[in-house]
């Protein structure tokens, strides 16, 4: 057709397409909370998700239902800035409510992806908030759309809208099953109707959702950290494949997909979570002490103090330093301070190397053996800046010991990935590293070390525990939407600023 | 089904169901605009809905496109605040653009149902705005959320989108085509593709849209004054069921509808359109002095001076007073300055009767017997204390002259107006409402005055040359959605304050 | 002193150095309010700024005083928009207010300046707002300086604010006349302390104050318009010299100057205040349709019709038609939608000579021979488009009639004037101003004709009735600040943009 | 006077006045950096506001001069969300500048009091930055004006511009030091002028402030870490009572001042200074890690793991553990997205203890004696709730250790703290204390395990080496704005939100 202009003209992308520069690290993209029968539902939504920020900080939504109609508020920032505004949440009414938070994309980029998407259905409203990426979203996409469907955001969320909307089931649970038997990929779901609260995970439980209550309510969360901050009860992780739906007669279970074994996000450990969190039994905090003490072990060094790159090296620096018997040491200070849009002003500044985030303290560096500790390295110019600033302030030797192995490969399953070019460690060996980042020596934990740090003997690399395919490339779904592609992030994207 | 609430549960309304109660008038809901092949084109929509800012003050968003890409922005207030940016006009690339400018619903409606609606279909991205009222939207909903359709406002408009992309034709013009056919009411459409512009009129022509060129770049307006504002060259009036296309070839013209009678929207003379406009090839200042001859010979009256009350009814009053043989006397002066947020603050004061938008001049008033004029009566409430005010300047007799017949019908074609039951012609006999609104004497023109105002001999009551049902109530469309409730506007609606 | 850069290289200069440019009027730089024992004051003060919008639309101020502490609040923006949020006329307690809305300065200026004026004197708290020009301000300022004063701001109010801070009188009424004793030029000026609200008018009463009364409160405002909005009771004017003192006790008068000849700004009839104020005795709307018709008797002219530039044209327009026996049309209609900042988007489209404010209805003014009425001509840019788009619109003849005498010289009086170079009638004569703006023929009001309108027989040009210094150059005080400079404007400014 | 309102009901109240309750901390309330012969001057002042960030938080300006004029900025936000700003940063031209970070007072307080503050005086204009406060700053204030001064904020700053604006000296240091021998307390100040930049400490160097040098161009701040962000090279401290200024020729030293001994606050070691700062000679993160084994020593238990309260007590905890060895944990995980603005949301949760800042690691925790880390205890309702969470997170036993002696006595010295009255040490026995926390131990350092911590044998009671009055309330300057008052902070305060 002559006004076609094809996919890769689209205005769409994924939502991951954008990545943030700014901060080298993976970016878990989301997380979701969802809470059934309680009063001021969208308050202690708002609690949950701001126990979630470090999943997300760009924007952040809420849909509540009040007995009669939805409310949807959507907002740009953080939710201690947007969602605590009396009149923000005033509008919310009802007792049920499910949110999202999302991670940066450009700055541009508006309202028109946050989540949870809400849509009226012919048997009424739904609202969906999903943390994950569908990896055969586009492709689905294109059958809706040939279908008839039209697509008002460039969020995977609204396919599954369609797949239940489109559903010749009859019952809007049987629907909601033949919507995610239709999806691939990475989801930890949220949903709210007039009567329901569906919660669900993919059937490998790439993403992690938890089950809590309080005083009676159920409760849908990423994480336990989302409980503890209103003192609810942990009852238990959501099974890889379950799908629990809350009703006002209670909770009731069903798995949808064929059993598999659990491939969970290893990196949740490594980095994303919270580290007073537990997630899918372990502690957050006791893995990444175990890691360090596993990097210590894997790779010792002579050295006079065990430096983290905080705040993310921290609890690895500490099990380093326990098991290495050296002293640990705030070596390097973190300023809170910077939010997302400092950017240095003036041209003739630019590129003076300002540290406007971290500062090597002089007194505690100057003529020491520092064991650098971080939890990863991914594009490797943040490891420079750092490495030189301790330098700088007078190291004698600086060694980096990793957190975990080297990334690898892009992820596909929710997380802000660099395309794989992007990736140090996809380019050169450990060894060119080290001089890349200009350290004497580098150590990076062996993946067994990793399964060790979980509580595993190895990786059974027949059937892998976890989800590792960033240190591994060993992707455990079909990758429908990037096949033939070097990266479907390369789409067009609409520019939607100013909505 | 169990979770289905049904329609009058449902999050949505039709948009026109938040009457702002703030100004006593009907209020048209809506102005368009767009241009094809034009550098700048987003800035030239930018003017082009500045000049009708007078059919929308709410919020306006314009969509354009760049040949590789769709640009959309939308933003609540007015367009000389919100579009004249520079960051937002840069963002807007492309040759070839359309927008929308809305009239005020409630103040927290936020950007949901701003227009242009955008989406992608099967076959590329497509925006659509939309002046009038689908009166079968609602009917249509829900037969295309029974198959499968999901719905993310409450604009009518996405219905028509919806309609585009379920049509079995294959060329984006058929599938326009089968769109339309399928939708009832008043519609006056601009849409855009990336290889399209198109317009066209529903088969009655109830609303206005106008054909213009500008250097050799085809413009749709709602009206003229926004083709004089960038001095671009009137072309003609669309037909009614007129569909024009656009493209890189030029213009070509189709009629998908059988020919019927036009039905032109009396009022947008009466008080929708600028003074500056012509519209249906007669001119609007002009028509409304004739309004005022018409009606200082069926209702004269012995008096001192005419009076508009500004700015609404002055041309009427120059009429008035020139067929009169009266002076015409800027008696009440209007304070341009009220925005809309004006409240009178503080509880002590809130009844002091407070003028903040007219003032009486005393001194031209006092000892006076005084003509008023005004274009309509809806509530009364405005004419009510507009009198008192006069009245207090020491008028010595006052002499309210309306420049319309009673408004007696809700109007269901992209009108904002309240309900019939409070529409003060719907429940009182002109001697009621003179003494309502405390008047010495009271005079409506009548249906036939105001035909012949606009050049007809009289109505033609078999066959109306025009649409007149908020005088008549006799609706030249089915109103499907209407059917068997009393208003469709009382339907629920999805509270969206934060979008 | 090495560190003393000198008065020109200071951070300071008068306020009317900041001409804006947008609109061919002189300016008016504020309009002032005061009320004295009455509950909620400062919203009854809030709604006589919003009657005084037209004094002064960039900010506004106002400062209440509790019986505890006083409350000062300043806003950029008009008053509608920022005063009557209920949490900004919440914090100003207090049944005494007075307040300030002032001229738009340049966009960055800031709250620096923005008046009332208050600050904490030996005896207790002082705030002052202040319609006029002190010309003699920066010399009293360097004699302050010298003795140690510092000032914060570039208001000649400071100065006022310092003079009675540093009087020897030990009584504050006595303190306030030593005070305005030693200043020159025009002032009208309203003052708060705890226990006082003091208003005066410079001896020649060049600008206008008037006293009210609303159930026994006083109130002193700039226009009457203010006293009507509130439905309180017009006292009288101020006198020229007066100073009158409201304390819980009731008012009192005082005559600190000299008595002199009345030489109040007849500008104020022309252009500055509003049609429906009665100042000094005489209807400002009644003044100027006599204006309308002086100018009709004095520069006839053969036409069809009477066209006023809208809206400052209007009320002459009417007096003109009425006196020449032609027909009165709107032939131009304004777009009252035009806000401040209204930029024309787009390079190329910069000198498109895009209409954004007037539009000319082509219908009325084609074949014609047009008299357009405007109410005067500062640089003459804005005739020239308005002609050329009157001839574009197809006028057979187009005859300019102005409603004052050509203005010929700068005012120092507190009115925003271009320098006198940039005045068209300072460097050309009619035949040539004619030929500038390309006009078939360009007629004057007479100064003796002007007089004439505002009841006088004619120019006492021994001893004139009114200050009309920017018309005949002829100033009545000494301009001290600006002697042996071409223009005091060319001082350097304090860049304070974010304040 | 009959007006005279006398000072208690005066508009003005000290800045320290407004305590905010939010966080159970003394603060202090300003940081101050100056640059001056650098390019990009502003820019830089910026980048050294941003790390002082710690000293405050709630507003911040800047002040430069281009060698023709003076540029001033003020902003109400984090500097990283305000200075950033392209268009704030372009303002701020020339090649010298100052500024000044101040801490939260409460949310409306606005603009009025931040920093610099900026006059014209009789030889120019004239900046002043200030860290500290004056302690006779009212009762120089009422002399001032009594003499004619007039006071337009609540800042002790504008005092020193008044007292340099009427010294009888010739020449501004002369003046300069006039200005400051007549004021008494604590006071680090930076001050520009067209031709310098001056930097001075009190006498007793209660206050700390550097000099740097980067590239050649000179810079004096708060802290040391203010010079690592850019570079620059720490050239040593300021002297107490040293007047350092700053020319294009070089810089000059005065000590205006009788020599005393220093008395720089103690404080700054436990708790204001960032820990990668070094001021007055020792490393931040050194003294409170020594704090830490000083306290482990004096206050020895038998427990399983050592917890800091972070983020302040991280580093005596890590004392703590090495000097204990115990496991150091990270048992509390702090949120670092809380906003100032975070306020618990609905009505029905306000009182559910939620977590908004900290979280216990149940994982961690369980079943542990847990010695918990903390910099100091202020109302103790913080202490409370910390503790309370440990306990719900299963600890065996809580013991707190206090890296400071109790805070028994208000700051006077610019530092935010409670009226004596709500300091839990000032009511409470140690004893009395831990039954108020409910802990099973609780220890503070001493005054002289402080001193040690430090690098004293001891503290010196006849001459003690710092200034202690917190734990003490020996103040080591006469408090003479506070004699005859309980306490100078409970004046009235003007209300002046909206600037």
């Amino acid at each position: 057709m002559a006004e076609h202009a094809g996919p890769t003209s689209s205005a769409f992308a994924r939502d991951g397409g954008l990545a943030a520069e700014a901060d080298d690290h993976f970016h878990d993209e989301c997380g979701v909370f969802g809470i059934f029968g309680r009063q001021d539902a969208a308050a202690i939504v708002t609690l949950g998700l701001h126990s979630l920020q470090h999943r997300g900080q760009e924007a952040a939504g809420i849909v509540s239902y009040d007995g009669t109609q939805f409310h949807v508020e959507r907002h740009v920032g953080l939710i201690g800035d947007t969602f605590t505004k009396q009149s923000v949440i005033d509008r919310l009414q009802g007792n049920r409510a499910i949110g999202h938070t999302r991670y940066a994309t450009t700055g541009g980029a508006g309202l028109r992806n946050v989540q949870p998407f809400f849509a009226e259905l012919a048997d009424g409203g739904l609202a969906v908030a999903h943390n994950g990426n569908i990896t055969n979203a586009m492709t689905v996409q294109r059958v809706l759309q040939k279908q008839g469907a039209i697509f008002s955001s460039t969020s995977d969320t609204e396919t599954i809208m369609h797949l239940v909307a489109t559903s010749k089931e009859r019952d809007l649970n049987a629907r909601f099953i033949d919507a995610i038997r239709q999806i691939e990929g990475a989801f930890s779901l949220v949903a709210l109707t007039s009567k329901k609260m569906i919660g669900c995970r993919d059937p490998l439980g790439i993403r992690p959702l938890v089950l809590g209550d309080l005083d009676g309510a159920w409760i849908l969360a990423s994480e336990t950290c989302a409980l503890d901050i209103i003192g609810a009860r942990f009852v238990r992780d959501l099974k890889p494949g379950e799908m629990v739906v809350v009703t006002s007669k209670g909770i009731e279970s069903h798995f949808p997909f064929e059993p598999m074994k659990s491939r969970f996000c290893v990196f949740e450990y490594v980095y994303f979570a919270r580290p007073d969190s537990s997630v899918e039994g372990r502690n957050v905090y006791e893995v990444r002490k175990k890691i360090g003490m596993e990097l210590a072990r894997e790779e010792p060094v002579e050295a006079d103090i065990v430096v983290p790159v905080p705040d993310s090296g921290t609890p690895a620096a500490i099990g380093f330093a326990q098991e290495a018997g050296l002293p640990f040491e705030l070596g390097i200070i973190r300023n809170h301070y910077v939010g997302r849009t400092f950017i240095s002003p003036g041209d003739s500044i630019r590129h003076m190397g300002v540290r406007l985030k971290h500062n090597a303290n002089r007194k505690i560096i100057e003529g020491k053996r520092v064991v650098l500790v971080d939890d990863s390295i991914v594009r490797g110019t943040t490891s420079q800046k750092i490495v030189q600033m301790v330098r700088d302030a007078g190291a004698k030797e600086v060694h980096m010991r990793i957190a975990s192995p080297p990334t690898r490969a892009s992820c596909f399953y929710g997380v802000d990935t660099p395309e794989k070019a992007k990736l140090l460690a996809s380019r050169m060996s450990v060894g060119e590293m080290a001089e890349f980042i200009r350290v004497n020596s580098l150590g990076f934990l062996s993946i067994d070390g990793l399964y060790r740090a979980v509580g595993e003997a190895a990786r059974d690399n027949d059937a892998p525990q976890f989800c590792d395919a960033c240190f591994t490339g060993d992707y455990p779904t079909r990758l429908l939407d990037m096949e033939g592609t070097d990266n479907v992030r390369t789409l067009s994207l609409l520019a939607n600023g100013g909505q």
